[in-house]
């Protein structure tokens, strides 16, 4: 009966933004020492091994990992910082300290050489800071919440940081339609609950929630919890205002559910990940705030009764269905092993979780149990629990979210975000399992069913060159003969754009080759990511 | 409790299309006579009037009711014709007759003299025809069910029409997912009969259903009568084929829910009116068919009154509200007055039509009910129905669904199909009346208010150049104040494609001229359409 508002874990991996009050002062004077990479500021969890003040391991320069060459940009000279001084007085952060957390992803996986970090508020002066930039030919990196898993919102090289984080005003909210134009850099958590307070809700949820800035979900595409319910993003979305290359502001910021006049550009920019034009505000479609959530946790005795179980709901809880995530039984272990969260059925070889997000309780209720009843009839599945109070809920959403923090604990990870078929979904963690043996100390499956979508990780007691060697390209080319997709919410950003030909024939990359030219010209913007170097 | 599976009135304006079993014999041997356009074969109603045969005034040709110049594109000769004999034996049109209902919309208003009619089957004909008109520099005029709005569907000048009409397969359908693979001439009605045997619906619904391709769908961005609940076709279509104007073929042709690898090309030709390339295939995402239809129509005392109601019913029936469909008391006066339809609740300033589509009967009765008892109560509504069995149910929607036929039997009408925020949405309608005054015969609103969609109609004795002075550039002025969309579904074709400045700033305008010029560097598809001529 109580609508999830869950933090659910994020606060582990991620940390809270600054309140919304703060959100709001930004206006007045922001000093120098207000960074757009806020981990660094506020999480003893999260700065630790941020730098190498704090006494952990310096994450390798990413030059230094890659093969990658820098491409012959200028670089940020005297005058160029007294340009942007004058641009956005006050907000030029040169500082390297203060600099460090945005030049490294979250993952600790990647690092640039960043020597500037801007802080625009207005759209205006992004258009002025990238004219500038065009004009003397130097790179720019935007960033937003600095959230991504595919390095692609931090510098490779010493890349202009341009941060959406001081970009984040409400600009309009309509209560009857529930659209929300705001600027890029609002923060997805801050965000959901001003729609919340409205009776609205976001249609997206992520774990990042807390950091994430709604430009960088629209920019990356991010998928997320809603997704199986609310849909895309390229479909939620009703506008976009963007800055292209050359400083030209392209404002596309309608707040209408159906316009067809002309070609539909802000596409262009959804999941382009900042390399085609810098996204500085955000149209999107709240749906209604639901009156009650219910979630049921299921064990099954197989991957068929897994399927079937999916069906089953589709069929009989049909518009009600908000979620359907699923996890092997190894993630259990896991979860058990590493976090102690207690099983709370017996144990089976896959566990489902299942959301309903619905308007009246009582209704939800019922035609939840009719599925549970008809699933347990027919042994599909093996046992089961539901949980209609918000403690409950929580705690069963923990075993499916907490996974991912469960195999950090559990050594090196190999991570895969794979779209297939439903059907062969799971094959293909049975195929690494068996390829790999011994050699990995975990192979677990879990993820999005009800979206295709698998998250394969591989855990080991360390990187292992050999491992990943065994791993890919051969997990690739397997997606690859399924159709599938190598990056089904993640993005290609730096470290995957070179696996784009597993997913996208030729035509398409040479097409999207010619996107990059006739947008970004001179290869500005966030080089080095998204689609292969042009041979 | 039955599934509103109603033709509505369409039969009444589009024709029915070939059968299914016919749709699948046509790998077979298809003479000359079956042509791609359907209406000229099947429809004593239809065919009345389409050539000058039948006794029925021709229609002008439009470059003589038009200022538009032909572009120095070649004219196709013997060899040409040869050519393409080659490529598609037995199946290039050449007879007069049979090209007539080619070269003319459905509306009547356009009218193109293309001397040839090209009937591919295959992805791979459409390519070699296209290198082959791009080598020679031929327009091409790519065309689907010939229903569209905006004379997009048919040639100005002597274009190639190329017709989707034998690309008329099912590749593939996933009962799990619920994901549907078809050629683009696929016949929109007979895919919802297809797939509702197999327990989906599609997630579009037109009037032109009988006779619309999915094709043409997708190439026009439709919108229709499920988009408030299912949205748009950005977020429904996962994957396109395409093939370019120089013959390359470009398989996007995913069936994926998710897939972030690259730029989401597909996105370009969705709602591109066939202007950068011709779309071949279509993957899309039907949702489960749902296990029942209520339908309510309720009179409110003003419009004040009909926004209230549907914010009432977005919150009390959330996921099961299908449509919030709006007309005025005008347009019930013109469906009686010319169609002899009863009213079935009191009358009205204003009237709405409330669907719910779920999957418990009794469930949404109940909500139904409650809102019906809230709405009443309150005064928001003054009288209402509700109906739960198909034969009332089609009553209800025939209210709404034939305003547009007792408009044409009203006299000439001028149409326009604009996005608004809904509180302006009739403030339109009000000041065109005033403007109008005694000159306009009758000025109609009505349309999907839960999209924020308006068709304001204007009917009067015969056309007037006076008339339309007064209605243009007014109407779209008006609009583009309101930041509204001057073509909220019909898209932009050639009637409108001078009015795209009205809804998208220069920025915008420009940078779609860079898209055509990319993909279409020569302009042979579709020339003359969707944008303005470059000064």
């Amino acid at each position: 009966m109580v609508l999830h508002l869950v933090p659910r874990c994020s606060a582990r991996l991620f940390w809270a933004s600054p309140g919304w009050r703060r959100t709001y002062t930004q206006g007045a004077s922001v000093g120098l020492k207000s960074l757009g990479c806020p981990r660094h500021r506020h999480s003893p969890l999260a700065c630790r091994g941020y730098s190498s003040a704090s006494g952990s391991p310096e994450v390798i320069l990413t030059p230094e990992r890659y093969p990658v060459q820098r491409l012959p940009f200028s670089t940020v000279s005297e005058e160029d910082l007294a340009a942007f001084e004058r641009i956005i007085p006050g907000r030029v952060v040169t500082d390297p300290e203060q600099l460090e957390t945005c030049n490294v992803d979250w993952l600790r996986s990647v690092r640039g050489c960043s020597k500037v970090l801007l802080r625009p508020q207005t759209s205006e002066e992004v258009s002025q800071i990238l004219r500038h930039c065009y004009q003397r030919n130097l790179a720019v990196n935007p960033q937003g919440g600095n959230t991504g898993m595919v390095g692609g919102s931090v510098p490779v090289f010493d890349e202009v940081i341009l941060s959406t984080a001081l970009m984040n005003q409400v600009i309009s909210f309509h209560d009857v339609s529930g659209i929300l134009v705001c600027q890029a850099g609002c923060v997805l958590e801050e965000l959901s609950r001003y729609v919340q307070a409205r009776d609205f809700i976001m249609p997206l949820d992520l774990g990042a929630k807390g950091s994430c800035h709604i430009g960088g979900n629209v920019a990356t595409n991010a998928g997320g919890l809603r997704f199986l319910r609310y849909g895309s993003l390229r479909g939620t979305v009703l506008g976009l205002e963007v800055v292209l290359a050359d400083g030209t502001i392209l404002n596309c910021l309608t707040s209408l559910r159906k316009d067809n006049t002309g070609y539909d550009l802000k596409q262009l920019f959804i999941g382009s990940e900042g390399t085609l034009g810098v996204i500085t505000a955000v149209s999107i479609l709240c749906p209604p705030r639901p009156k009650a959530v219910n979630v049921a946790f299921l064990g099954c005795p197989g991957f068929a009764e897994v399927l079937q179980t999916f069906s089953t709901c589709k069929g009989m809880l049909g518009e009600i269905l908000s979620a359907f995530e699923f996890m092997d039984t190894e993630c259990m272990q896991l979860v058990g092993q590493h976090l102690h969260l207690t099983n709370p059925v017996q144990e089976s070889p896959f566990y489902v979780l299942v959301e309903t997000s619905g308007s009246s309780a009582a209704h939800d209720a019922e035609k939840l149990t009719g599925v549970l009843e008809q699933v347990l009839n027919s042994g599909l599945v093996s046992d089961g629990t539901m949980a209609t109070d918000q403690r409950k809920i929580q705690m069963l959403w923990a075993l499916r979210e907490r996974i991912t923090e469960a195999l950090s604990r559990d050594g090196y990870v190999f991570k895969y975000d794979i779209s297939l078929p439903v059907e062969r979904l799971y094959d293909l963690v049975i195929d690494v399992r068996t390829r790999l043996g011994p050699r990995a100390k975990h192979v677990v499956g879990y993820g999005h069913l009800g979206d295709g979508n698998l998250h394969l990780n591989v855990t080991a007691e360390a990187f292992s060159q050999e491992l990943l060697g065994a791993l890919e390209p051969y997990v690739y080319a397997w997606t690859a003969e399924q159709r599938g997709s190598v990056s089904a919410e993640h993005g290609l950003g730096f470290k995957k754009k070179n696996v784009l030909s597993y997913s996208k024939p030729p035509e398409a990359v040479k097409l999207m080759q010619q996107l990059k030219v006739m947008l970004d010209p001179k290869g500005i913007l966030n080089p080095y990511k998204t689609l292969p170097a042009q041979a």
